[in-house]
Parts: C-alpha cells; structure tokens; sequence
C-alpha cells in the first residue's frame, strides 16, 4: 500500500506516499462544553481550528450527544485542559453524555452566555456563539465567535495567557497519544528576518 | 480592561476575564503552496484546522498573495516544516510572494496535483483540493481534501510518521513566537479508563 517516490528524481532525499493521511498535528486538547437536554455536558475534541482570529472550529462526529445541544442553544464553550486534567479529559472522550453525566467531574460555572457551561478547572475558557456550521458527511463543523475568555489567575503575564505554565495538552493521531508543549524555539516575525541577507 | 471574576462565588479560583480573545494554541505551523502567476509560491499559516479526517481548514487573510492562486487553481499543498527550518518558515510570513520569489528558499516537487507545489525539505506533504472555501469578513477559510501525503523515509514507524522525529514548528500567538513538542504524555482513549473507577 505504501509507495516509495523520489521527491525529485536528481536528489536523494526519498518520500514515501502514505495515501491520504491527515498529518496536521499536533492539535490542542479541547473539552467543548454544551448545554444537553438541560444539562451541561463535556466532550473531548482535538479537531479544531483558526479560522480567524474572532473564530474556532469543532469537527465533531454526529454521532456526538452534544452536537443537538449546540444546535439547540447557539452556544458552546472551549475549555483548554492542562496536562494535570489528562485523565479526566480522556474520560470525556469514552464516554457519552448520553450515558454519563460528564459535568460531575468538574465544576461548572456560566459567563455571558448562561447555556455555555464552562469548566472551572481549565485554565482557559471561551465562551463561543454559533456563527456558522460547515456540513461534512459524517460530521458537523461547528464556527463559533468568541464572546469571551476566562483565564486562571496567576497564568497570566502582561495581561495575556503564559503557555508554558498552562501546560495544554497535545493530541497527536499517529500513536493515538497526548504530548506536552516543549520549550520555546523562536520569535516569530523575527527569526526569518536573517533570511534577508541569505537571499 | 481585564476584570477579574471569580468562576463561581463558593470556590477560591479566581479567573480574569481578558475579552474575546482566541485562545487555541499551540497550533502547527505550515507553509502552504499554490501555484500563483504561474509559479511555486510558499505562505506560513499557524490558523489551520482538522474539519473531518480527510479535511484541513487555512484561515488566510485576504491580503494574501497565495489566495488568488488557491481560488484560481482549485489546489494546494500543506507542508509540515521541521524546527531545523524555522528561520526559512519564519521568512515566509514576512515577505509576500508579490515581492519575493519564494520558491527560491526549497526544492519544490509535485504528485498527483499538478498545480500544488510541494516542499522538498518538510517531512511531510499533503497536496489537497478545494473542497470548500468559508468566507469571513477579512479572511478566506479554504478547506482542501486531501488528495496524498508523503513523509521522508526514516521518518516512518509502523506506515505512519513518528512525531518525536518530525520535529514539528508549535505557534503560540500570546508571545509570537515558536515552541516545540514536548513529550508524550498519555495514551488517547485508554489513560482515561481510570476514571470509571472513580466515579
């Protein structure tokens, strides 16, 4: 099934096409907070996106007990785990809400939006409404629009988030595992500029 | 501006309400090709997303170069830079096709698309289709279906990419700059089991 290529045929670096394979990871941990039959409910969603600065995207199954939610109310939240929280946000990601009421696990608590529960534990909270949804076959993708953000106290420096005392949780495909952020390599809109003088 | 909340009045966690601002990061850093004018042209993108497994989302502003190219062609290619490549990424956001030929940076090939440019040096490639383009205010949303991936042989374990050798470019927008990837923390749907026996 795998197929070695020749990236060009004049060099030696060898490819090797692995048919159509989504390789843009890692992608950050998500729990997506909804309001359920009445009810907060927590799912684990790892693809998601940027799409501008305002905007989030959730690709979520339809099979997920908190797509009707969200389609219901206009509303969600994305909460940013830390690694401590690993093992309950996996959780989030076996079981359904259908089944198991996820929000005993955390503490919940509303911004501005009172059908977006979020989660107290997570070191960051967004409150989102539905701005669009994207059809895909087996799933929905869900546009929302920041209203707000909640960050912990003591996470944050000159006003803004610090990632490396967030500790956010990574999500890699290949070996179905989480990883954490390593060190900072570089400024960006900075390092490239010693490039001008290669060129 | 920053007013500080607590998350509900009976807890200690006080939280900061820091306005609407995005918070999923890290994200990946790409270079993404299109053939624009005529010619291979590179762009970095961080405001990526995974829709469905075969869907990734590129929030590109509409000033871009490398827009009218993608709308032109119907094509693209998202390429995975490893940290050894961070100055060149870096360069790629700074200067605009429209000045700079680009191209010059890498050894470009091509697969199945002929009109999606591929960057030799990057670990990983995957050339796409538009699938879907999501029109926001001062960005276009492009989704591509992926059509074929190829990974640097060595960089393979098991038919899929091993991370810890890729080597990916984390962008975290609080303080503009590039990280790594840490180390693997937890297995996916397993390290949560533990929690059943908690509840």
């Amino acid at each position: 099934m795998l197929r070695r290529v020749f990236a060009r045929p004049e060099t030696l670096i060898m490819k090797t096409e692995i048919g159509a394979r989504n390789c843009l990871y890692p992608m950050p941990t998500t729990l997506i907070g909804a309001t359920v039959d009445g009810k907060p409910n927590y799912t684990t969603i790892a693809h998601v996106g940027i799409m501008d600065h305002q905007s989030i995207s959730l690709g979520m199954a339809k099979m997920h007990h908190t797509n009707a939610g969200i389609k219901e109310h206009g509303t969600f939240s994305v909460n940013i785990p830390s690694v401590e929280l690993v093992e309950k946000t996996d959780y989030c990601g076996l079981v359904s809400g259908k089944d198991t009421e996820k929000s005993r696990l955390f503490k919940t608590f509303y911004g501005k939006l009172k059908t977006a529960p979020m989660i107290e534990e997570c070191p960051i909270n967004m409150e989102c409404k539905l701005a669009k949804t994207v059809d895909f076959p087996g799933h929905d993708v869900f546009v929302g629009e920041i209203v707000s953000t909640y960050c912990n106290d003591g996470l944050l420096k000159d006003g803004v988030p610090d990632i490396s005392k967030l500790e956010p949780i990574l999500f890699v495909m290949y070996d179905r595992s989480y990883w954490t952020l390593g060190k900072r390599l570089a400024k960006a809109w900075q390092v490239g500029k010693r490039q001008e003088h290669k060129n």
